[in-house]
């Protein structure tokens, strides 16, 4: 099994399969095209390995199957392993889990926009839209949402580390980046994910990355 | 279980979600929310029965569950009954149907927004941007990727009726109402999925909805 993914730093995506990949307990490979360079220009332009996703990251192989998303990805291990490795138990929890990684895959589109992940950055302010101030407010509901009638086993989402807390990763590091402020239980929560074991495993390897993209940076921190 | 869904004709997140509840043959009530309307607008300021969803369609409540978004609705719905309901056994293709469903999810943003999803309406010319050119070959390409490798088994994406074509329903929909020209092996898939019972029933039902959302419709076919 191969996962092909981009720069660790900025990546968002890419983290999400990567953690779908750990959660799976099944031994992969990792093979890193850094966003936005010479390979990745080749990969888009070629009918090569990459181009059943047309150039976009993740990219598990698996055998013949091919799966180029990250929810895919996600779900296409959950079949591998059993769905409760990902999923909660119960229909109710299920259903709502299921909603919120939905609702990541397809929106949050201005606080993506706006706050691209960075995962070396640290912004003491930085000024939002509206609309991706509604993203964060909607978030922020979800999640004290989850964890109030389903956190009791644990400090995650649903309590224990599930595909909730692997799709909303990137937004925890986000958060912390661009310095929004948030109210105390998210803070437990986001220190619950920052300090996980895989996340911090992701986090030195983006420390340690040596690509620098420059669209994704501006100023420095005040 | 009960099933809210926006006007036939217009909503296409609707239309995915309720060909996944028929999918999986479990009963249930569809309750029709008017686009736009005034329910709308009070379902989007309540936090009434629609507000995990923050006022979209569709919303599936199953007891204690409600799952606010169309994918979510046909994992857990497949959840319920048994993925093989909707998703293709060997790896390989399901590999491809869950990637394909994903993009879906999350993509085509220009397709999507210049021809919005219209039964009734039929134009003879539509200018498309380049954007929305390249998410029409996109499209065709996974179409034709998927018949030629796993289709052999019906006339549908990977035989039998399966998320896949849930998923890409509205797109069919989409390319016959804008004249979207397309090759030979894509009519007959269309043709497939236009004759499709549950599409029909619903086809039927855009046909008699009185309801007229102008944004949605602009200068009538030549």
């Amino acid at each position: 099994m191969k996962l092909i993914i981009g720069n660790k730093n900025y990546s968002s995506w890419s983290l999400r399969g990567w953690l779908a990949v750990r959660q799976s307990g099944l031994h992969f490979e990792e093979l890193t095209i850094p966003l936005y360079g010479e390979k990745w220009d080749q990969a888009k332009r070629e009918t090569g390995e990459i181009a059943p996703s047309h150039g976009r990251v993740p990219v598990l192989w698996d055998g013949d199957a091919v799966v180029w998303d990250s929810l895919a990805i996600l779900d296409y291990l959950a079949d591998r392993v059993g769905r409760d490795r990902f999923w909660p138990k119960p229909d109710d929890a299920r259903a709502m889990a299921r909603s919120m990684v939905a609702e990541m895959h397809a929106g949050y589109q201005a606080l993506r926009a706006e706050c691209p992940m960075n995962i070396r950055r640290r912004v003491a302010e930085h000024s939002l839209s509206q609309e991706a101030r509604a993203d964060v407010v909607r978030i922020l509901t979800l999640w004290a949402e989850a964890r109030a009638r389903f956190g009791h086993g644990g400090p995650f989402l649903f309590g224990t580390f599930c595909a909730a807390d692997i799709f909303y990763a990137p937004v925890v590091s986000r958060f912390l980046t661009y310095g929004v402020r948030v109210p105390g239980f998210a803070e437990a929560y986001m220190q619950a994910v920052w300090e996980h074991d895989w996340m911090g495993a992701w986090i030195a390897a983006a420390e340690a990355e040596q690509w620098r993209l420059e669209q994704y940076e501006g100023p420095s921190a005040a």
